[in-house]
């Protein structure tokens, strides 16, 4: 790493004045060379949020110290959040799937090619289409069917709960997964399972989005990376894009054409997430991308 | 007019091959020079939507004659609808607005420069706040109040109706008119009455949409233009647009901000509509811009 | 303006640790409210930006007074600019226009709503067909036309000069204005003249860009607003916008579509400017929006 | 393939009266069943232009015949081009890269998947960084040097051409291949050969072009897939995009956001190609997406 090794502090607390001098300053006295920082006071909430990167060769001492001096910081100014990550500290990916692979081909590509910053330690999926790509770029592949039936579906999950939680990932991601989430894993999970919806939300949650975009007639359709919370496609929203489309789309045309912004949004999105940019403001994000 | 002079025939029925030939034969024996032509085959609905601009002084008849002619056609083809318009035919809007003011701004600057190829007959606002606004454009304004009582209301757009109707306009547009019309008046104006939804419909229906898109958390608005129908926000929509937006920005940046589209979407809308380029299947529009 | 008066610093200097720390800590130590705040380090120059945004009424002393502690500030930081703006004061603008009006109807429009913050104090034509559109809002307008031959082009120039400097206006604003400007006038004006281009810049400079774009057969075109420097459309870009078309747009059609962004780019760009949100850095321009 | 099964006819010609009512009617008459049409007639170069897919199974004979009778409609039309393709002929297509993976990556997983209905025959690259990637999908890939001197780079686009020839591909896709094709082999498969600027074109042509942006700052950076022509970066656009970028991006920034646009951008245009979406006028194409 050398002079790319980064110490990410991410910080929120409710709003009043000084805080970004009793921070900057805390980060100057300890000679912390800060390569990009951002704030936020939402006038809403009442609440502060900030993220400050600075190059970890710039202090002297570790990040454990940096944790224990800006534990002081972080209490003075009673924030209900802090943390303090290392970029050398290598985070892991688990990803879900059932039969649309472009999401995965995506993730996969970018973690191929060094771009996603992170491993990928599984795949699951609860059909078996997609086990060829993950074996293509040489990853595991648990298959874990998901039967209709409540007892099945509990016992599929709770399966699928001991695969995920062996790998204790930093992310999981339902790259285009068409089952939902029982509630319990959602809070078990929560601000660490992420969904692309294939809709515009708060527009089209559930089943069949860009059928229920064709038969609106809407000229715009989009989608949607989330963290998912225990109520369908309502949980806080991290990233969104839309194309246009005309009386010309069909609904299949749709979904075609939609699988361009899912994929970028869902690797985006996961990116942010990655990297410590996205803080919570109840059912609302702070992205500093 | 002279050259610009067009007639502008519409057409829906029900598909199957030989339309095209039909139409564009028929045209091609009355010497018609096609200036603008678009067609359509929705393959849900199974149903043939075209459009076609003709140079008025390449038919070697007047518009009655046309009709006659085409009416053949459209019986051949049982079309359950068809037009023949007369650009030269000047058309005739009437405006309802309450207290916001960007949209009435922008059509009556249209208006004025000579753009909004229309007459404003008159203007209809619940509040008086933009009277001055009509006035500096030197058009009539009508102070028609709304009051909240049943009866009150009812007598109010019963006004509202005369006044209206003493138009015949073609276009009935509420430009930030924040009053629910009255759903006996939407049918009778169906088809000719549009309104601009400050949010992306199906999203945030109903009242203080960017506040809802706040509390939703999403990172993308939008504005809506649509026909009306009795059901609220629910109309077949004619045409929309977006701006992302991101935690910055707060409510009120959003009402700001969202006003550039609202009134770009409402004017791109009524145009296509004066133009007679909007078609109408079931709840979906066929927009031949 | 009573909780709505603001006082907006904005600097730029070297970069080097402990600058916000230094800025903050002045604003905490004089009670300053700080209601929005913007900072920029950029790589490739080296050069630190900031906007602070602070209510007048937290200060217990005038803006004289905030100047002068804040000169030590800024001196420390060795900045090469730094200003306190107070919102109070009243903002004045200049117009000049040729024939096409959308830009001049949409800022009067904005002008006479409140919206823009600012007055406009005359409207110059170099033709006589926007006159009544300036009179409509009961504006001043001065016809100076700009003849083709140099002397006759200097004598227009230097009584447009006298005109504009007789306002002493914080913004001249081209909107949609025909003609160069002298390189002696870009440089009298610098950092207040600002221009619409009607093209994506740096493509398509100088004439007809429209045209240029359907020639070249660029699949998006765009709108351009900047400083004007002596180079004919090379100064600081400020905002852009653009739209898709696509082979069925004609050069008209461009340049009907284009007004929509033309007038919105520049709209934006003029509130930017005149709310202190642009600073300069070099030939690119720092826009805390 | 069955029902699936369809033939594309394309043709181009000078535009007048009655061109559609013969094609439209040759189709009626052979029994044709169109499931896709677009027409465009272009005022500034008096052109008109088609596309029609129709059933293969709906025409009681094969594509040669079809072929022959069309070729006298074309003829009476005096068509520039026509062509009749039949879409169960499996395309072909070459890959050029250099060291940026993403777009290759982006192609072979489409390919992959199946959603690129074409075989990639071979990936030619003149580092071998992206080699492993060929060979991940199963690819061969051909490492040909392109040394600087101009004799070795004659001997190394001789080996190209060969490669490339040897099989009669549809398209040559430069997938951010980083050398200037030689005038020669632009002419040699004009039509087939498609690249991906990293620009906004016609700005910022050549290298670097994300650093061009920056320099110039502005507000929206684009890539742009396009023909090769014998001028650099000049050819035929296909289609582009583009995303909003601010003082925060710099110029590596710009990078990897731009990556995402670029081969998305690059996947449509080549698609369009690969469906005869694309006909050409002049220096300008109508994509019939």
């Amino acid at each position: 790493m050398g002079d790319d090794r980064r110490f990410v502090l991410t910080l929120s607390c409710p709003d009043r004045t000084g805080i970004v001098a009793r921070i900057t300053t805390f980060l100057a006295d300890i000679g912390g060379w800060i390569t990009e920082a951002a704030y936020h006071s939402d006038d809403e909430s009442g609440r502060f949020f900030t993220r400050q990167e600075i190059r970890a060769d710039s202090v002297g001492f570790g990040i454990d110290e940096l944790r224990r001096q800006f534990a002081e910081v972080a209490g003075e100014l009673a924030a209900d959040h802090w943390q303090v990550a290392d970029s050398a500290d290598r985070k892991t990916v688990v990803l879900l799937v059932s039969r649309e692979g472009h999401c995965l081909y995506e993730l996969l590509a970018r973690w191929h090619s060094g771009e996603l910053a992170a491993d990928v330690a599984v795949v699951i999926g609860n059909h078996v289409e997609l086990e060829p790509v993950a074996r293509l770029f040489g990853l595991p592949f648990r298959h874990i069917p998901v039967p209709r039936d409540e007892v099945g579906k509990a016992t599929a999950f709770e399966r699928i709960r001991r695969e995920v939680d062996a790998h204790a990932p930093d992310a999981i991601v339902l790259a285009r997964y068409m089952q939902v989430i029982p509630a319990q894993l959602c809070d078990a999970w929560a601000g660490r399972l992420i969904n692309i919806h294939h809709g515009f939300l708060p527009s089209f949650r559930g089943a069949r989005p860009y059928h229920q975009a064709y038969a609106r007639g809407v000229k715009i359709i989009g989608a949607t990376c989330h963290y998912v919370s225990a109520e369908l496609d309502a949980g806080p929203i991290i990233d969104q894009d839309v194309i246009r489309v005309d009386h010309g789309d069909s609904p299949s045309d749709m979904v075609r054409r939609g699988r361009d912004i899912e994929k970028a949004v869902l690797a985006r999105g996961l990116t942010y997430h990655l990297q410590n940019r996205v803080l919570q403001d109840g059912a609302r994000t702070i992205v500093f991308s």
